[in-house]
């Protein structure tokens, strides 16, 4: 992995692809798989929607940080296996050969075999709504990886892959923000 | 259009597509691109960020109502037009040539040229966060459109394609709502 620059994160974000959402609650690695987030600003903030239906839930209130990790369709068996069974019964990290690598601003571990990793802080809790607002503090980049196709859940047990992609930045110029 | 099951039509924006949103002020239509979206629960709920610059807001904010629509890829220089002027100085319908349509809740417009609409609720504006939360009311789909594939924004000024969608509902059986 490799520093990313803060600015870049939110185009990790944004496109909305399935994520894995590493936590560390003092003596354990657990992550989830989740598809309810969005960008909040270019800083970047991200909000994501969970609760305590999902036992990364306490660590992610009580130590208020966590590690969004950025999966690839090569991964997909990961991203459902994660996202169907429990924390609270199962080392996820060993059962699915994901490898913890430890961040710069987090204890919540990267995770080695995701094309991205970003660190983030707890900045808001929005109970009424099960969202949390959190404040990416580094990011990180594998820039080695061959496969870079990420996944986007529909929710009905499909996911659709990344096909092409189509270049408007000329017409975008104006609204874009500075991302040398 | 014909009606689409309410339950259904969280699958229309958990995949992470850019959207366009209409409104109405009371006086005419105008209509926003908007890529920061979640779902925030089945029933369903939405999240969109979005503020005072874009000049949609006040409408949404004072009418506490809203359209999203869904459009694909033949409508890439719609999504990056209607992104890329403001509702301020332009009919935004008739410049991207959109049909306005009622719907049934709301009197924000119903897009026609989309593959799918979504009639929504204002039920909290976050205002910390430029956070608006929705709650879907009634949905719309296109079933005989030809064109289904949607975009997802990056945010550098390119857009992905959805490709080629992988079936794991099997092995997510226990995690998915019925959809039936």
């Amino acid at each position: 992995m490799e520093l990313l620059h803060l600015n870049k994160a939110f185009t990790l974000i944004e496109p909305g692809p399935v994520v894995l959402v590493s936590t560390y609650d003092g003596r354990k690695n657990n992550v989830m798989t989740i598809s309810w987030t969005m960008v909040t600003d270019f800083t970047p903030t991200f909000a994501l929607t969970t609760g305590p239906w999902n036992s990364s839930f306490r660590a992610l209130c009580e130590t208020r940080e966590c590690v969004i990790a950025l999966p690839t369709v090569d991964m997909i068996d990961t991203v459902v296996g994660v996202g169907t069974c429990s924390g609270a019964d199962t080392d996820k990290f060993a059962k699915f050969g994901l490898t913890p690598m430890p961040g710069r601003q987090v204890r919540a571990p990267l995770i080695r075999e995701c094309l991205a990793n970003i660190e983030c802080k707890v900045i808001d809790l929005i109970g009424q709504h099960n969202i949390v607002v959190l404040q990416g503090v580094a990011a990180w980049i594998d820039p080695a990886r061959a496969e870079r196709r990420t996944l986007h859940a529909v929710g009905d047990g499909t996911f659709v892959v990344d096909g092409e992609r189509i270049d408007r930045a000329q017409a975008m110029r104006a609204k874009l923000p500075d991302l040398d």
